[in-house]
């Protein structure tokens, strides 16, 4: 029997060896300086975080010692969204409850403003692409990291406050302000799905790409992209190519790699997905 | 800084992910009922094993538990071998030594009958593949697991004594009583090697099958066909195949797969190798 901090870890491994997972690292593809190897080691670095959720600390400071051990390799971020959304998710089994989108929306609500200057700690560990804030939100900028806590805590926001402030344009966020919506979802298909547990992971990747724009591409490049991508994505989905035309799909993900295009949010809510299923049973390794 | 047994966790990932490694699950390969994320969830079980020989518990017992999570897994045995000789190389840093052949050798000189006896019980969790033990041997044949627990104490042998008798035929068992010369030199080549972990790995993984037969494909096969394949592996990495001529690594490694051969003595030495090259700095990831 795994623990749910353990689900976590294997979460984060099948992610990325799920292939084919266009744009992403994953277990047939490394990118120029982001390479399989540091994925597995940000998993080995996030045990302690993921453990400390397991035993009932607060979100926040969960998610930054997570963070910190994430980012101790050579590759820079491989798993922050990853974590932002499996930490509530593993400190939701904390009382000994069992994983729901209510227990989860429990967690979130009850989160602090020290829960969020724990989140904005964690952007000092590892750079991290983020959009520029609006205006008003500038003193927020979360590229400030602890220099920005201050100005959270003049502000009275908690890590949800912060979170719903992000959306839309961050669909990690978005999963905190909907009850893990696509993250559950995404678990349910993954049961569903046959086959090995990184294939079923691959297919669930397309077919989340398929349903929304992959908001780190539109943030990188621009919406436009972000659409095309997604489009494309769902042709392939809705004509099932991973089992019918799997060229076609490694076309895809070589097309993007060469263009830098990296759904990584996609990703994220993969591997929250796969965390859920690990977890509440129905699939197994 | 990870902690000795998150280095171990690290190299039994690494060690998986090292492609082309003929004959064995890599990262572009799996076998027919044993996948690469059998591997993955075989090191998460086993994190709480390598956890309890760096906290200083007992080889016998942390193995036994390593062993046991392990092969919580759908893969049936995935790391068996690399786990024995993982515990006594994090085992040997717990009392807060630096790794070295001679900290392992004092590991494993102070076994005892309760260490055997572990060792025995692990063979309850998992099947196994081992050769026949000679007639005087039966009553200690592995495979009977615990039921060898009373001839095993009647004769008191620690875990020292019968892994000194498993050697010649099991490469893994030599290492115990050689200092674990072949990881220690493996650990050397990793860090003299260049590039990428999972390439270094792939690298020292075809060395170490160069220099000598595979115990487990002799055992499995016969002596013959692991010279051969010795001998093929020697003649590529003479040649430096894996820069030169990657597609003959890649057609070796074929073969072997569709054969049935699988040098995973090789591949815990391996791994082994991985751990003391992290442990003790030198290769970064």
């Amino acid at each position: 029997m795994r623990t749910p901090a353990q689900n976590a870890r294997l979460a984060l491994l099948l992610e990325v060896a799920g292939t084919p997972k266009p744009g992403n690292v994953d277990r047939r593809r490394d990118l120029a300086d982001l390479r399989f190897e540091h994925f597995l080691a940000g998993t080995v670095g996030a045990e302690e975080g993921l453990e400390m959720a397991q035993n009932g600390d607060s979100v926040g400071d969960a998610f930054e010692r997570a963070v910190e051990g994430m980012a101790s390799q050579g590759g820079g971020n491989t798993q922050f969204g990853a974590l932002l959304l499996l930490v509530p998710l593993v400190r939701a089994t904390a009382d000994g409850e069992r994983l729901s989108p209510s227990t989860v929306e429990s967690v979130v609500e009850e989160t602090t403003v020290a829960d969020a200057a724990g989140f904005y700690r964690a952007f000092d560990h590892v750079d991290v692409f983020v959009a520029d804030p609006p205006t008003e939100m500038e003193p927020l900028d979360v590229r400030r990291g602890s220099d920005a806590v201050p100005a959270l805590e003049d502000r009275g926001l908690t890590l949800l406050d912060v979170m719903d402030r992000s959306v839309p344009g961050d669909d990690v966020a978005r999963e905190w302000v909907t009850g893990f919506e696509r993250s559950f979802a995404a678990a349910d298909r993954l049961v569903e799905a046959e086959g090995p547990a990184t294939d079923r992971a691959a297919s669930v990747f397309l077919s989340l790409l398929a349903e929304r724009p992959d908001t780190l591409v539109a943030n990188r490049h621009d919406e436009d992209v972000a659409r095309k991508v997604s489009d494309r994505a769902a042709t392939l989905f809705e004509r099932d190519a991973l089992e019918t035309d799997p060229d076609a799909v490694e076309t895809f993900a070589e097309d993007l790699v060469e263009r830098g295009i990296n759904p990584g949010t996609t990703a994220d809510v993969t591997a929250a997905g796969l965390y859920i299923a690990l977890e509440r049973g129905g699939l197994e390794v």
